[in-house]
């Protein structure tokens, strides 16, 4: 597709992918040219990509408020980062031979942190899903009554990528930690949107990832406190404090310390301009758009997401169709559509079927302009409405 | 480091990693900038990142002769390739209840396949670490002694990383399958220098690595015959065959694709152009430099590599030497530097510790000029001479 063409596109689905900010792709375009040396090398070469990812490090561990660069380990973004929290814990755990064999969850992760929990469930582990509330909301009192001193690891999203609810992350860690047990965190989603300040959330773990803010896929990042020792799931050369080997991606590991140093000091933008225009397309859409309704909670929810129940309507007719006249959404997560698999988030939140085939997800980005969000509004309105003209569910229940 | 300062640099060390192409990164660039879908939408960005990937995996496929691109899954480089081939196997293998325990390698392979290794013998896998000649080649008689059908995988890299050896993989693939053995090559420092052909030589499995045939770094390949089975290591989405989850590198996947394509098409010129280089830098060293000595074997060698021992020299000493002098060059692998580790592959090969310690490998590239190795030759040379003059033990032995 032409420039031309892109730029009459309109994009809603940042919380699959983010363009790359100019900035960041200013900043690694070096990496891949003339500076090529491996960060493992001790000449000259070899010394200036280590000394940009050690850049990278600092502005990672800034963005999070990390005491120290040392508790940042880079991965290959994060999925790694989930697979490496929770396999890395649990097999160092069980290497120590205690009782502890159980790791909590939510019942609304993405697959990045359920799968890698149903592999350890495979190797004899127990894992314990925790309900959500209608709003997708993981109340602090089902871990109150599900955790004890078996459990090695908690590892609940601090938003969702579906819903775009915010968890109560800092009320979910006291309870752990008063039973003696780890805190893991998936923030991908969160990044950019609100404060991760690791020390005020009280987390030990921390997933990030590049792509979702405005930086380079490919990479991603765990957070390790500096006191806690895992277990690395990739071994080779011992690159990043031997947690994860192989050659690092210099040119992503620069592109995502930029795009955490931009996330940091644009969250007030960020938080103004796209909670301001979602709150404006959540405000038309249910005033303009018979049976519709917003899922997940009205304010503890991260600026970029708005998500939408139109009854009556297939949400993938109706992405095709958006996608027709030019605006990319999504039903959900974009790793399930492909799948054709139903959310298991909304299911976790007790929606109906024709909930749940209803549903449609539009993420904001600063990219993103008031009259974009208008056009998107009516091209949706026209859809819905031509399709559900169409439908022989809806003349006969109408 | 300016563009002038860089180019009087002298690079010798693409053993370590490369310079990206031109046309690499010119390809590479759309995907950083207006290519921004996640793979995983349905919508135009996502199908237009989903045909760019797509169109990578052929040519990977096309570079070594794979049946079909469904047979490359895209990694975040070679030393996950290895990983997920040796774990991925050991893993389903055991899954299967088989008295399948063992895996033999080498004892000279990268420590991205020797640390997944000790991993699996943690793990309670039996490991047999072959031995090499002085050259480090693998007899193929020593794994006839050591195969049984107890034996899951028999892993043998293609092409040593420090002295260049080449191993005589269809020889040892047909004594693997004979004992209905699996096989596997880290062809990681092969890849662009010999014809990597899957079919010709045989292998079930064979790990690539873009950052060292001049693509980017952060992303690599395995190779898995169609018909094989083996697990993953990283859970999540299931993205490339459910065997490696998380959102697909973009930019990288695409610069891999294309450093394959012109791998596969200048592989002659690279031949040429590099081995008459490396064979040149080897004949004047040896006539000029006193007490020098070529390592490895002088013909079964990969093109770029040229490894010597400088009796009464520190190799440390001598890259520091080098480095002042604007020449990148290395003592062995880049990983093993940093670590002070002594390299495992010359001692496997019986080398005294004054042959380890004098050693320098020098790796050359289609960047490289016949005046560049004039000057490193004679850098080279009168460093050399410097230092032995300076040496207390050369004094003492002279």
């Amino acid at each position: 597709m032409t420039d031309d063409e892109h730029s009459s596109h309109i994009y809603l689905d940042t919380a699959a992918s983010t363009p790359v900010a100019d900035e960041v792709i200013a900043e690694m375009l070096p990496y891949l040219k003339e500076q090529y040396g491996n960060p493992s090398s001790i000449h000259k070469f070899g010394r200036e990509t280590t000394r940009a990812i050690h850049l990278a490090r600092k502005r990672v561990a800034e963005m999070i408020g990390a005491s120290s660069p040392r508790e940042i380990t880079f991965t290959s973004g994060g999925t790694e980062a989930n697979n490496l929290a929770l396999k890395g814990t649990a097999i160092h755990v069980k290497s120590k031979m205690t009782k502890k064999n159980m790791i909590i969850t939510s019942s609304i992760e993405h697959d990045a942190v359920l799968e890698p929990c149903k592999d350890l469930e495979d190797r004899g582990f127990v894992i314990i899903r925790l309900p959500v509330t209608g709003e997708g909301l993981v109340r602090p009192s089902e871990l109150k009554n599900m955790i004890s001193d078996n459990v090695a690891l908690v590892s609940i999203m601090y938003a969702n990528n579906e819903v775009g609810t915010i968890q109560p992350i800092k009320e979910l860690v006291e309870i752990a930690h008063q039973a003696g047990t780890l805190f893991h965190t998936d923030a991908v989603q969160a990044a950019g949107k609100l404060p991760l300040n690791v020390k005020n959330l009280g987390v030990d773990m921390m997933s990030l990832s590049s792509h979702k803010i405005n930086g380079p896929k490919g990479v991603g990042a765990l957070y390790i406190r500096s006191d806690l020792k895992i277990l690395p799931i990739i071994h080779g050369g011992g690159q990043e404090w031997y947690l994860r080997s192989g050659t690092e991606n210099v040119p992503g590991i620069v592109g995502f310390g930029k795009a955490c140093e931009l996330a940091n000091k644009e969250m007030g933008h960020y938080q103004g301009h796209v909670a301001g225009l979602r709150n404006y397309l959540v405000e038309r859409v249910l005033k303009e758009i018979p049976r519709s309704r917003l899922n997940g909670l009205r304010t503890e929810r991260i600026a970029n997401n708005a998500h939408f129940t139109f009854f009556g309507v297939n949400g993938e007719d109706l992405i095709i169709k958006l996608d027709e006249n030019g605006i990319a959404a999504s039903t959900g997560s974009a790793c399930s559509v492909k799948k054709q698999k139903q959310s298991h988030v909304l299911k976790a939140m007790g929606f109906s079927y024709e909930e749940i085939t209803g549903s449609l997800r539009l993420s904001l980005g600063t990219h993103n302009t008031k009259d974009e969000i208008d056009r998107a509004v009516n091209v949706l309105s026209s859809i819905i409405k031509e399709l559900r003209e169409l439908s022989p569910f809806e003349s006969k229940s109408m």
